[in-house]
């Protein structure tokens, strides 16, 4: 359960179902907002948000207790002044005219609630969920392509310094490189671009996952698709297996040191929406930035024709600061299923 | 919520929360399961399933009580010996080891839970969420894509017509002939394809999705990941999006007799997670079917490596068969979403 | 999730979340259903329900697969005459007239929905999840009072044969004798009564329960409070410890063979909402059959004034067939609650 | 949704669902939470909590956004010393074992997460509830006894002045005094005693609720129920109608100016689970406070036998405190079948 809005006094999150006795303190969980903050590279906002998450319950002397979970970061460092101009706009490809619709009236100050910054109480609750699951589980996303450039194919799951090691969290060096040459230029000429993360888990046991509307594929592409911006989910070859012949896209068993193998992974590590044991792989496609600085035509809530320039802090690409986001959520979705499914092993009254 | 194994003795479901007073009688429903069917045309499975729904409660005099509707059918022309070879071997891409793995055991017989065969309960009910939904809402599913062939982009929804008079349900006539000429091909060689189904729908009032987890176009995801052999998904200009500027990929509003409206559709009529009343639209990437008659390399439950090749009766193909499939669930979400946004719409206590 | 009207087609439910690998088929809940059957003796209404369950799904070669299980029974020997006159008149103290405001009609047949017949779902659900705490949990329901007759206090559990031996599942053969007495006599004239169930459940490991809302007394409350006919609800001393000082209430905690123990059960086994090992304890208030055949004054649905006589098979006094319902809901809470705590104990990934 | 342990950084809840454009600021909720507060007479606890509310999200303007609404008290004047004593016993009649047992470990401070304290939370959701609900709608609860001594019988809702100036929030002036000189009386003996509070709900149209599991008396129960200290629950005429004839426990229909009304009111205002239209009305027994100053047997985790003897400030009767908490819990029940019946009433698409 999440909440706050962007100009409003706090944003955060209450987690429920947590197991108890697990090493929690806001060191840990600060860890990953560091990752989702702006201002970390000239690739994102300059908004200089502190981010400093405070834990208001459920952990006691650096343990969680097993009950809810509260955490708070206060918004400070607004500019909502920014945002008077499109007190009455509709922003095109954001949430203005949808929220007023819904709602009747919306908090106009940075987005309200649309705001990516709701973004922070999904990384909370990942930061959370990952220590649940615990060091065996890796959950590994990067940047692999903005706009036209892609990195090339890789095997393996890039290492965490990889990936960290640069602004666009895209793990091959070279079009990392090119990636930031290309956001700078579009930047200076006040336009956006998106681009597609890959996310692969390894360490998930057999099983997770339910069989007909709760698969662990439909649940992992609900929570993606919830993220703000993104337009696509794939899972294994995707789309691409749309134009694989059957022999192709199966991928045949095998055993090794008695477990179940498959030699292709074309399926993403989910076979009948359950988990195979197999790396679990799927990307996610994020529009370019709604905010440019080019001037757009639009209208206001009078429905007269108006035009409207970008202002406010905005990222002309949000990839590199979505990767922690995709991992939170992954994350989320894997533990939640690691409890239901753990409900029914070793089952005793 | 859905029962049924694929060869036990019904398959059916229960809708909780569906209107009342609601015209509702099996051949509603009927109409919707003939699409379904499978023995259709060549292109799928002769299995000659009748599928007669009945319905055991919610419906008086025709229509409906308001309180749970349960509609079954009968499992009939069951060939469960197709399936004794495979009883202790994990078919390839099919969900035999996950079930196994999770459950211990499994009912092998045509798949057990994990055959399509489960997709009837969802075609009942979006049936009825059709009928609740009402005649302003439609809701047009069509195959755009099989393997490699695509048929041209089309500016507005097909007709109905045009969709049910190909065996493919693809409207264009040149490209459905061109895919039934692929499909006999590639049936007589013992393989299989996927493919794409592209959904639209129009007459969706502004205001549905709730803002953060559960918007509209993440619960489509769900539901349409949910789908047996669906491996992707994507809404609006959706992966493409990943490849266009931001001022390209923006949508300019405009009012026209007082209807706020947007000159492109990226969005694919879903903003920050809310329907803006444009056109929902998005596509959805199936998998070839699992089941060829070609042979394949495989393990059995004791791991050890053995050969399979498919018997039952199956569709080279899925896809015309998905296609109401893929409006069922998008009625499903619908009808859902809009009795949420109804509960606070004109509230009164 | 459970469905059927009183004169529909058939009453069932689907159960999911059941373990995988529990030993079921139709003979074990058909044992639970012949003691919630009408027409057990003159106490109950000579209705022939025959009530043969047929399980459709979820169960393969006696086992449950751990997929929903879905369960009917036909509705057989309807008289759905005898309420042709009922149809517009509102029977005092039934839900008919909230029907008809709630849902703008109804099935007057048999009381629709609203029949106490839809117990038969839960007395299904019950057997279901019987069978997965196991045998080391006894669940024992019987009736402790039937109008001003009451047993005498009772230390120890009863028996299932001292309960089952008695026509009014009274365990204590001479208030047996008396109710049955007393209910001949108000049958006779006319009336009906009703009366207080005690329940007392055993073999209940420490820890089940949530905190906060979901506390384990919260959901047998609401599990009790939703049977047909029932007024009130209380766990242990219940409405007597209101009366109770402190030191005598609180229930003191002793040590016995490394085993927690409290000497006295005002708790009824339930602390802070989570069960302490103790005996779980509950008394459950069911006020009279609604329907009598003493002529009695009401409103057409046209809000005229009226008479209205009691006719239809009813009993005079539900107390002996409620039994089964009581222990049938206790048992479906438990194993959700043993389910939710077994996903936190012994968590692995 | 709450969280907060009772000497933790803060109580607070999340209220998700809220309708947008309603009044709202902490002033209004603040009213409410000034009736819960500790210290308010000598009956209280002298725990001096400021119980200053903040909220964080979800009201902009003074208006409510429609999205969720997060509000915090902090914990301040916490004297966690006080239970030093105590972090390895068991106090007899609290949480503490349970706690224990089932999660492993605990905040002992102040009884953490089982403290009374959470009930904040309920009283600020119960507010925002209210709010929701309207003026038309009046949710009235008082004490009606504590041990033995009871109010007279009153026919109609009393007035909040008679309640509120009464410090045992009885509205009959006599028997308030009688209560206050007995809680005196039994303060200093070191002891504790419990009580019945009664409601009544007026404007609750006809409708609310849901047919079999979630009948609206099942969710007050489970409401009521949840709350610290509950121990029955009882609808209209409750335990007293299972001594009833069916003809005297009926309630007549009759019509009164096109409106449908009932003689007698034994059904508390709902039927077969459905607002009637009638009074609301219902009684919740409390437990007396399980601390007491006297002496108590118990043991510590170690099993070792101990003994004990209440410190901590806390009110020898919740009863007065407790008020507010089941007006709060009411008002959550109903607005919440009031969003669900709203659904499908004027439903447009």
């Amino acid at each position: 359960m999440s909440f706050g809005e962007s100009h409003g006094a706090a944003i955060g999150c209450v987690v429920d179902g947590c197991l108890p006795n697990i090493e929690l303190d806001e060191s840990i969980i600060q860890k990953d907002l560091a990752r989702r903050k702006p201002g970390q590279s000239a690739m994102t906002t300059p908004r200089a948000e502190n981010d400093a998450c405070k834990i208001l319950s459920g952990v006691y002397k650096g343990k969680t207790l097993g009950t809810p979970i509260a955490v708070v970061v206060e918004n400070l460092d607004q500019h909502s002044d920014d945002y008077n101009d499109f007190a009455d706009k509709y922003r095109p490809s954001h949430a203005d005219y949808t929220y007023d619709a819904k709602f009747g009236f919306r908090d106009p100050r940075g987005g309200g609630r649309s705001s990516a910054r709701e973004t922070i109480a999904r990384v909370i609750a990942g930061s959370i969920a990952k220590k649940c699951l615990g060091d065996s589980v890796e959950i590994r996303a990067w940047v692999e392509s903005v706009h036209s450039i892609s990195m090339p194919f890789a095997e393996n799951i890039p290492s965490i310094e990889d990936v960290e090691s640069s602004p666009m969290r895209c793990p091959h060096k070279a079009t990392s490189e090119k990636m930031v040459e290309f956001i700078k230029k579009i930047k200076s000429e006040g336009e956006s671009v998106g681009g597609v993360i890959h996310c692969k888990i390894s360490g998930i046991r057999v099983g997770l996952g339910e069989p007909s509307f709760d698969k662990l594929s439909a649940e992992l592409a609900k929570a993606m698709m919830s993220i703000p911006a993104v337009k696509g989910f794939e899972i294994g070859a995707g789309f691409a297996s749309a134009r694989l012949f059957g022999s192709l896209n199966n991928d045949s068993f095998y055993a090794e040191n008695g477990k179940v193998k498959t030699r292709t992974n074309n399926a993403g590590g989910i076979l009948g929406g359950i988990s195979s044991g197999q790396t679990i792989d799927f990307k996610v496609a994020f529009k370019p930035t709604a905010t440019i600085t080019k001037e757009q035509t639009t209208i206001d809530k009078n429905l007269n024709e108006t035009k409207i320039i970008g202002k406010g802090r905005h990222d002309p690409c949000v990839l590199p600061r979505a990767v922690p986001i995709v991992e939170a959520m992954a994350a989320i979705v894997l533990f939640d299923f690691a409890l239901i499914q753990n409900s029914r092993t070793n089952f005793s009254i």
